[in-house]
């Protein structure tokens, strides 16, 4: 089944605020245009996964209701250095002001998806996942989120309020794993508990304590390994810490259920896409 | 002079909107803590240029506005692996629910800030500035215009609503760069007047119908040597397109006075930032 | 531990809201007071349980950032009839203008954990929990899943957004049990599956198709017990529709896990709360 | 002729935050479900009246613009056990998505609507009003002020800001009943004055002071009467405080104006209504 | 009494609007300035009446929480030219980004209150009040209706929603004087209800019909005199159109309560306010 | 070419923003109206220039989107006393709840256009232009400015934080125009420098300086035709201070290129424009 974007109520409240800081009161360059049609083609440079079609549309559509989006690729799909993304006919003055906003969300979202679903091929034949982590940019988490899933990876937890991840910074604090599972068990009922373990003896005492996920942080392939055969399927296992496409293919060999990686949201490169404009 | 950040009245906004984002109604994992005092201490684990010191003091003052916030570098200060950054003291929970996103901001600026100046020490030595472009994050213009600042470049125009620039797709229909320029002259008198050209013709073209900057897009080092010196110092040159760390010290040396730089803020790799916490 | 309330942001940002909706631009009656010092004190004059202190707090605040308010109870505590709960004290208009929105909010909170906590007692000695819907007052939720918790029972998920619940309505669409829970395990591993059972047929192909929770829907007693019985402790067992205090201890006793309220939230009685004001 | 309802912004701002708080980026459960086309039928499960029938319209047409929305009743009607409400027809998600929203704002304005019919059935006949307070929901008064009016009351003053009413607080502020009337008849001349009064001394005072409305406070039956004969029928007569059903009618037949119950809006049970889903 | 400006909450939100609007991510000028401690006076360049000093004094302190503002005069007090009205100590920054905005809101609602005032001034000693009407800047009225109240003027209703004033378009749409009052006596029992009277025959139709308030449109002084003859004290009087500070005098003479007047709002003449701003 | 109005999105926002501040909840008067069709017909009393014909627009198609709007004049056009200016069809609520709001708007910003229009018209032949400045109504900025434009006349700079003005304040700071210059160019090379001039010394400063543009700040018509032959073209030169109708021919014939005027925009009388309703 393929990801759902956003809710319309948020794609269109994000992209309006992203016109506003663009726009605001005037785009001062196309003042001079005289009010013709135009037809603006989006294509990308490099290849990559496509992502962010729903909110380029809506940029556009915010600027001029009636104007006409014709997507020629979904979100999901492999761009070819060359391929058509996109077709807008409307007013000169649509497709410049809103040029820029919708080119930004598109290479910012598709250099998400394209990241990941190079860590995702990587991977292919284990059972492992790839996971985004909370470590996105402030303000655009909801779309960075979903741009994992168009790649192929699981959003897991969205924020603070969805899901339980007990890190060392809470065990130091409670003063031990099993006093901190015991408490998220106790509050949580109907959730996941996920606790943190920097080695194997911490690995242990968390599968002890009833935890039923546990974060293997920044542990080597070896450690990974002997996380496995200590886990014996029951409890899942997340890796995290230093995973590169380097590294990925040996790490989910493992057996580890997840991979989560940081880069993936906060350090992918943008994929060059860029918008053609001429008078109809 | 240090670049200014954005007005308080900005970064709180966005530091609360970030807050909501992550937290929302409840931080569910530090739920399960006892409301004790501690100490956050953030620092590097990597080199860089540090930014975004007020807005991690914004999102903890958010949470607790009697925290302690002590910073121990300022933004535009070098980061080595393992300075220390700021210490924070307050309630536990105040730590722990304000670390992911002070960290998020953190990391984003203090990538592009570190970033700037790598491209800045490359032409160190040449009138050429290094710019930003509006090739940013949709909703953190602010935020990353200064952090470009911070690195040692120039913020260019923010938005569409504070500069001309008049780009190929106006210029096509306009219908020449002769017309397109008369009539932002005509409707802009108090501002330059930039307009792209896209080889030697179009700039000698642009030279004459009065440009202040002419934007160079996509040419070679041998091309923008001969733009110098067919511009003569009576217009500003602006390179664009292709620039990286291997090129920048080459296309700088031909005499441009500006490089403008997509990449500083589209693809910034993030700078591994993190928090200790400890009960006091 | 005791719950605690949404993060201040969160109140303030609600308590703003309020104050919008009764004063706006003016306090019209008020207006026509002189400027003294006064004194308000707010009481109970019924039974109950405390909630909302926080809230209360921040609309006297929000209109005099100077004014002290000092609780005499916190968030929980039993009420009496004449229990005094807060005094304030500050410019009378402002202890007249915030009064009303102040104990509109503690009315409700209040009442809210009244009735929870009534629930509470009915089933102390068993296993069972009580646990909020998502029936709520539109935009109280984060207030009113809290009120929940100070009574003594569970929140249970907060929104759409934090938990799989896959009801009847979903399974119709999708055509069967087994393929739900399939592909919800599929897309949310890092999360507990919960699925409507409408009888104990249900209920074991929901625990075969794997399900971590099962919702019993409408169940009399009888089938309760039968469906504890059937489960064997392998999944939850939560009981919802048609719980009222007159039977809710009976199905506790059946030794499911969860019992779920609508009514704690959509319809509980507001509790008496006033405020005595007089001069300084 | 038939209440309004609040103008169509704001009831759209208000159904879009409702989903704000129930959706967020994802409805989880939904994303299970295949992209079909599907039928919801709302439906009562009690008896009651109607109410909130154009907010329930606004959810889904949020979540879908071109989703079919069909009432069969209109706000107002008798819902009957069985009774169908409307019918929607689009996304099964759609559907799935504002389910529960819409019906939370339906069972809670239905209810109110309701107990507020069963008042004025009550005292059909004489010549009292039912009037609503300002003892409302925080955030949700613009409705539920309507859903009084729906039920055949009557608003009152909706807010601080659009009504004088001297409470006993204000009165001993300022001193007396006299003085409190003089400042705001010749502050708010072209607004009606409307004072408490605890009996009937400070009754005849107010009509003395020329007060155009008297909240009579908590006065029994016998002192009703007593204060219609003295009033004649200068002032109009507000009576307040412990009205039930079971009392309502004495209390309208003592001849007063008004009859204001805030358990309209803080307490009303609210009515049960849901939605079936299934496929097209 | 003195009028009482808008609650804090509210003129804070307006500042903070305004603030956006001029400032928004940067100050480009004062980025030019080190960071050195200032003083800036504010002083009339003209003779009127001071509105303003709050929202004045929110301005710099959203900009610089801990900067100084001292006030020299109050609201309602006279301005002469050269009079000093406050003066802000703070960085120089801050100083010089507030500036214009503070002295925008000072000159719009200086002009109005002085306006106001010398309409009041030349109506003393009749029984007649100036009042505001609903012909406002947009999104300002709850400034300038409290600016009307500090020159002596009475704000008269604030907006659609607290007031009933029956114009001719209603009454041509109902059909009649007589059922319009009657209908909107029948809905608003706890309102006054105003109505609109083109001729002296209109006037004795709506006083017959009970209205409360007659709004005698565009008569000249006779008919005004005649008005107030017939009328007997029975209803008040509102006159309204083509009033100017030549024939104000005449009109408050002819009797009538009420005078209003949308120039006031709409057309009041800015007083000039300056800063200067000089280094500590 | 016409100016272009502010973009869509920023019209519906302050036409919305406009539409809560009038009605909020309910419009009271108009509910006692049944609900029929009707009809609306705008038209000027005065001569003028129209402006604001999008906003009155939106302010009705925000209250009934069906509605039909139907433009007789386009914003720039000329009024006469009399002039159709647009016509609705609606509801008669419609009409009646909109019709304030859309008439403050349309008489506010067609006061702007004819005002400066009087002035555009006193310097035809010259070659000055006509400047408006930061001096605005507060949050009406972007319609402000747009309304200059439709008079003829020229926005300059929109706020803070798109053009750099450097003040006397500025410079007292600095310590000299020089410095403050040579500052601005460093930090700003891509935008104009303006920098304001108190005399013919600080004006010849200035020019060595470098400066783009210089503010003539209060000079006499003398003073601004020596400056006029100082600059000789190197500089362009504004004008400010003390411009009136009488003076406006006089000060554009010495030559300068801009005259800016504050009274543009905070000081134009509203045109009188009214609707008239009647049923379908």
């Amino acid at each position: 089944m393929n990801p759902s974007p956003p809710p319309p109520f948020l794609i269109e409240k994000i992209a309006r605020a992203a016109l506003e800081e663009d726009i605001n009161w005037r785009d001062l360059t196309s003042s001079i245009l005289e009010d013709v049609e135009a037809v603006g083609v989006i294509s990308s440079k490099e290849e990559g996964v496509l992502c962010g079609i729903q909110v380029a549309r809506a940029v556009f559509k915010i600027l001029q209701d009636d104007c006409q989006f014709k997507p020629f690729l979904e979100d999901g799909d492999p761009l070819a250095k060359g391929s058509f993304i996109a077709e807008i006919r409307g007013k000169a003055k649509t497709l410049l002001s809103g040029e820029r906003v919708a080119l930004n969300f598109l290479q910012h979202l598709s250099g998400i998806a394209t990241l990941t679903r190079r860590f995702v091929e990587k991977i292919r034949g284990t059972k492992a996942r790839i996971l985004a982590t909370r470590k996105t940019i402030p303000l655009l988490r909801a779309l960075e989120k979903y741009a994992v899933e168009v790649g192929g990876g699981y959003p897991h937890r969205f924020a603070l309020y969805d899901g339980i991840l007990i890190k060392n910074n809470h065990i130091a604090l409670i003063g031990g794993i099993k006093e901190a599972v015991r408490r998220a068990k106790e509050m949580f009922p109907y959730q996941k508990i996920e606790i943190e373990a920097r080695n194997l003896e911490e690995l242990k005492e968390a599968i002890d304590a009833g935890a039923d996920i546990i974060l293997l942080d920044n542990m080597s392939v070896e450690e990974l390994k002997e996380a496995v055969r200590i886990a014996q399927g029951k409890v899942m296992l997340e890796a995290s810490g230093g995973v590169s496409l380097d590294n990925v293919t040996e790490i989910a060999e493992t057996g580890v259920d997840f991979i989560s990686i940081g880069a993936l949201t906060h350090s992918a490169k943008a994929i060059d896409i860029h918008m053609e404009v001429r008078r109809l």
